[in-house]
């Protein structure tokens, strides 16, 4: 790389003891352009994102809804905000669905000569179980028009394998995700209404690869429920292949997942009060909750590390801000939303007013900017702060999706915020055995938090 | 992580049997935008740079200058090209230094109770070998000016082991880097102007980990040549520890390496000729040499199958550049720059003009726009062409340093020009046994690979 023989940017390095902050020239406000200097600086010289995402992921682990893990994480958000020295720090009790993989989750291709193939599968998060081994033939689509075209004999008895892959040639990853998600939320459903047995989803991931991936899948009180499991990509391809040349193949499938009674669990809360307009809330959150396959690093370990964190950076630059501001780490994002929307219900029942409301559940990628669901004004009020964070590359300003648990505040807030980074690699690992804390950057991360915690500031300080 | 049943983005999923690509909007030259388009399409949908790295790395590796694996990576280049169907494939003939590491690098630590501490560490690139095991005290500096405070008695005999971190404060890592090189490129003269045996040098990174960062070094014709070696962060950490509790302890080196004869090498280039201004070339190029210890995917292999999926998306995108386009595989960037000084010895020497030339060597992380070396106007002209970039998240294009090998051609083009990604990551791995392929993401570098060939298209259909 650049060598440093040739670099222009050489300093002498004579007497260098101390790290001195660097600040940046903008066409800013000046006293907030160094407020958000020294929220940087202490990110990437103190930041505790890291450091807390290595015990919640590694000591913790995976923490779905209902599990024991859950519970623990719910412990470990309390007492690490306590350790914060906020203002309050206080659960919100709420009702979560429980539902367990269970110990067996089986796949076997047999072929016309009776040979097995064995296949990576999970189930969907919400599938029923098998009751036992499955064995039918398999049909394959890409669409629900070729569903639809399909003659009731071919789908009869049969298990639909969704194969339409996420298309590469979007340059945001979650547009490609949200327009193949259709086959895992509603794939189940439309293969019962023909009468097939159980659904197989090829993998929502961009990445060529043996991790399946779950995720929540849903079922229609009217239509009989049956089993839906994931292949990874590779075996998608795979699988997709072997029909070409025995379209007569059997899929045998073996999963005892089932739901089990609803759980009480917690979203967890923490504020520093507003000097001034204590009434007038920002609250920031990821979700606690992950899926039970991994350690659930990028989802959402990180937008609960960063969360905390943003509100440790305001207290450790000397900031008191004007408005309460308030981390939540909500509870069931993954298969339900039952935190967020507890939440919403409180604030609305306590009066609560909320000036804004962001999330950060895209991973712990470098940033890129924030995504806006606000009116048009409000929005461009925000995008008026944007320079002040170009020295640090979070350009991109944008109206757009904010976040799944803050989405039922929608009416009770003035901006809700999604907190936007660098999405290249994230579906490679989301909602698989491969989201491990390995996969997260200490600086990416840690600028996340302080990006964050910088626009927080603005927000606590001029209001909307 | 955004639940899909909830997003505002979902599609009805009706039909989308192949993928068809999503123009963007943007107030920008409508068949420009749609040239860009086509070409991210390919490289998203059917881009090479994966599977070319995928090769240089893994049956080739690391390839220092010199070394034979440096040869079969020329090979791998030609042949490569050859395969793209360029007007051209050549060889130029370059002798470059061949400094060979050597079986032993060895060092530990032994405190007043004589019990002795393994401890990782390696040659820095051109260093002298240790002539069997030396064994000295160390002395600590931070800096230049505290060395040079100190009393003669305290240095001489000594090991002195430079250890100032990259200051992590700096937004871009670069900064960081260029700022703490000094030690390890001008350690050994300083500390032997002094009278110190040898010198030792925390590794230029932002990680804490235990891999040592190699990376070249000089020495004076004039000053006694010492060995040295870079220790990794964790234990520079350690050693300086050690030292608080023990001034005392003795620190053992044994290194093998040296310096061999020169040998004969090569830059490999490969050209589509202009068609409507043949002699005005736009050379693209990475490094193709990259140091012993790892594989060199980042450093700087993801620069040479960047710089030929250039040429290759030109024409799968069915574009006939105007003026020449030229992809440069440089050879000895990491211990000499010898290949892109020849380069530019050849190219003047032959009488070519070149219109501009660009680098990637910087890692193949997500693009985020270009550095441009060059007078203002011709900065100025190539930003007006950023809108074009933006829907694909390239939207920085600032002057800035270019790169090392095309340097050389500074006075015989208008424009250097630099590939910029996300750099958060790249220290960690720089110059390291880490950085190998698993460490690349396929979408990030065919997405760097798709920007470059978008800028040489326009550089070829406008000029300068």
């Amino acid at each position: 790389m650049r060598s440093i023989f040739r670099r222009g940017l050489l300093v002498s390095g004579l007497g260098l003891l101390a790290f001195t902050s660097h600040a940046q020239t903008a066409k800013v406000n000046k006293p907030d352009s160094l407020v958000l200097r020294k929220i940087y600086d202490e990110a990437l010289l103190r930041g505790q994102s890291y450091e807390n995402l290595r015990y919640l992921t590694g000591q913790i682990g995976g923490r779905l809804s209902g599990s024991s893990q859950a519970e623990q994480a719910v412990q470990w958000g309390k007492v690490t905000m306590e350790k914060l020295g906020l203002d309050r720090v206080y659960l919100q009790e709420v009702m979560v669905p429980h539902w367990v993989r269970g110990a067996k989750e089986k796949a076997e291709i047999k072929g016309a000569k009776g040979k097995g193939l064995d296949m990576n599968v999970c189930a969907l998060g919400g599938s029923v179980g098998t009751n036992g081994r499955i064995k039918a033939q398999v049909v394959e689509v890409q669409s629900w028009a070729e569903l639809a075209a399909l003659p009731d004999e071919k789908v009869k008895g049969k298990l639909v394998f969704f194969n339409r892959p996420m298309n590469p040639t979007f340059i945001e990853t979650g547009q490609a995700y949200g327009e193949a998600g259709d086959q895992r939320r509603n794939g189940a459903i439309e293969a019962a209404k023909r009468g097939a047995i159980g659904a197989l989803v090829r993998s929502l991931s961009l990445a060529h690869d043996d991790f399946p991936h779950t995720g929540t899948m849903r079922y229609d009180e009217k239509v009989t429920k049956i089993p839906a499991a994931a292949l990874s990509t590779n075996g998608a391809d795979q699988l997709s292949q072997l029909l070409k040349a025995d379209p007569g193949l059997t899929f045998e499938l073996e999963m005892n997942c089932e739901t089990l009674p609803e759980v009480k669990s917690y979203n967890v809360v923490g504020e520093i009060k507003g000097t001034k307009y204590p009434n007038e809330i920002i609250a920031v959150g990821g979700h606690l909750d992950s899926w039970d396959l991994a350690q659930g690093a990028h989802d959402d370990g990180t937008g609960c590390v960063q969360s905390m964190e943003a509100l440790r950076l305001l207290k450790a630059a000397g900031l008191k801000p004007e408005r309460t501001v308030r981390a939540v780490l909500f509870m069931n994002e993954e298969n339900g939303v039952r935190g967020g929307t507890k939440y919403a219900e409180l604030a609305k029942s306590a009066g609560e007013k909320h000036l804004a409301a962001m999330e950060s559940d895209g991973g712990g990628f470098t940033p890129r900017g924030f995504n806006i669901d606000a009116p048009a004004p409000t929005v461009k009020k925000i995008q008026q702060w944007q320079p002040l964070f170009r020295p640090y590359g979070s350009t991109e300003f944008k109206a757009g999706h904010s976040g799944t648990d803050i989405e039922p505040l929608k009416d009770q807030t003035k901006a809700l915020i999604g907190y936007d980074c660098d999405d290249q690699r994230y579906f490679d690992i989301h909602h698989t055995a491969a989201d491990t804390f390995d996969k997260v950057n200490r600086r990416e991360l840690e600028l996340g938090g302080a990006s964050m915690a910088s626009l927080i500031y603005l927000l606590s300080k001029y209001g909307l």
